[in-house]
């Protein structure tokens, strides 16, 4: 039996459908454990009492530091004194990084946590990393999120030697700021990667490697830049198609179509970003997650579980890799 | 009558698109001056012949120290000495602004020219540089860009008071990498620019801002992310489609509506990109630019020279802001 912590509190649409979604992903093997009030109606679900709430515009470090009983810093703190196996919360992502480095801590030389989300490319998923849990990074920081990329490929999407490329502004090594030109070099160097180079933006939505890697800041933007994209060119779509009467015609029959299509782009139906490098495993759910996107992002953290995706990273992080940004991990 | 120097040997489908690009463009107000070896079809327009051509792939510095009377040096000299007003080249653009560099020199006091390319975002043009002239990028440099950007939009697009936004990760000022964290401070302090505060990518094709600045890095991996995501979000939906009798149907009867979208959203409409901060005007065209491209690139350059767009820069640019990075200027 998995034991998700959920923050019931955290989300533009909490509790009403954090409840309904860990309500939908119970299951014989999931059991989601509810953080929040006194008052919340769980229907059925266990409940740990909290009595604070951090609100999605407040600063993370000091609501964290000032809210230690809130339902955010209470689910990360089970998971790192056992008592769940894993923590969700569709809340302020900042406040739950914060959490996260306080309860659950890093793993031993993982310099700095990553946010990994899957992006449902064309040819097969894709997960991206840093998606911004650091807006400033190093080369090293680079180098460890690939080998933390290509062991969730391999544990939680199955892939047997994932490659993994860095998003760069040209494909050539010789492109690129100086950031990821010395990123370049760290990769090509690290023969247990199977790095296979620089990838351009214009093939992330299309499928550009199993795991593509930078900083959080362009992650960040290259993410949020899809989701606004793709909703945008739909809107528009619609917008031609139902101006004249034959486009409304049309429109109809290839409905089913566009709906298929939206629903395989929507970020609810990949749920969450994992934050990988930390002691215990941690799933972010977009702010504005439906119940849906909640039960997939505590399935997405049941499957981690499962997999020991944290066991693994341990493991199978490299010597050299972490002992490269242990002087900086130790002084903080 | 503007005099426009074309590079006839940039691009992948050069010279014949290119030539009957700039035939299009020709008219009793333009006149396009092609640049390329002797045995070309010109069609009736001038030709100033040259003896090299640089290729696509290489690398920018060398290729124009090495090939002085390449095709794509010749036409930017040609603008540095007076014989014609503007440069259009489809060609490596990293050449093109090695050669502009060389050619026409960067304005007083502008650090580094920047590559402004008008989106056309739902809400209206947005012009969003700079585009990936330099991959690394400092506050002030972003400031200067924030100038440019204005003077352009209310030079070229007509906008009489451009709001300018800084792309970041979060709409609040204290969201951003280090970079952003300084240049959002620079620019909350000009209080002759319309600073409207960050904008995330998400809203960019929707429409963010009159200009949207950023590093090189940060605009190109943006720009490029844009018309993938646009062409990957078609071509699905057009798969999706044509799967069943019933879409196909559909399909047919949505396809003016469908084509044009696309043809609102190609990059060839738009034509080109401006180089901006040089002495000249210079227009950057795509790569695989058709002549429709071609002719949109000539027009956009002819419209640059007629509001005089490097003239305004030089009035309206501030004097504390070329101040503030004029001596990085002088020591290159």
């Amino acid at each position: 039996m998995i034991r998700v912590a959920v923050d019931a509190l955290g989300g533009d649409r909490a509790p009403d459908e954090v409840v309904a979604g860990a309500l939908e992903a119970a299951s014989e093997s999931v059991q989601p454990v509810l953080f929040g009030s006194a008052r919340l109606d769980t229907g059925g679900l266990e409940l740990v009492e909290t009595t604070q709430e951090i609100e999605m515009d407040e600063k993370p470090a000091e609501a964290v530091r000032g809210k230690p009983d809130s339902s955010l810093v209470a689910a990360c703190r089970a998971v790192g004194e056992g008592r769940a196996d894993a923590v969700v919360s569709a809340g302020n992502t900042g406040a739950m990084l914060a959490a996260c480095f306080l309860e659950l801590r890093r793993l031993p030389g993982v310099a700095r946590p990553a946010i990994a989300v899957v992006i449902p490319a064309k040819r097969g998923p894709t997960v991206l990393l840093d998606s911004g849990a650091n807006a400033d990074a190093r080369p090293e920081h680079l180098l460890q999120f690939a080998y933390m990329g290509s062991v969730f490929a391999q544990e939680v999407l199955d892939v047997r030697q994932p490659e993994v490329r860095l998003l760069s502004i040209g494909e050539e090594p010789e492109k690129g700021d100086q950031l990821t030109l010395e990123a370049h070099a760290l990769l090509a160097a690290a023969d247990d990667l199977s790095f296979a180079g620089n990838t351009e933006s214009r093939d992330l939505l299309a499928g550009a490697a199993d795991v593509v890697v930078c900083d959080g800041f362009t992650g960040n933007v290259a993410l949020k830049l899809m989701e606004g994209t793709i909703r945008t060119v739909l809107e528009e779509l619609r917008e031609e198609i139902v101006a004249t009467r034959r486009g409304r015609i049309g429109g109809l029959l290839i409905r089913p179509a566009a709906r298929g299509l939206r629903s395989r782009l929507d970020p609810d139906t990949y749920g969450g970003a994992y934050l990988l490098g930390l002691r215990g495993l941690a799933v972010a759910a977009h702010g504005n997650s439906s119940r849906q996107a909640v039960a997939n992002a505590i399935r997405l953290a049941a499957r981690g579980v499962e997999h020991d995706v944290v066991g693994r990273l341990t493991q199978r992080l490299p010597e050299r890799v972490l002992a490269s940004a242990r002087s900086e991990t130790d002084t903080k």
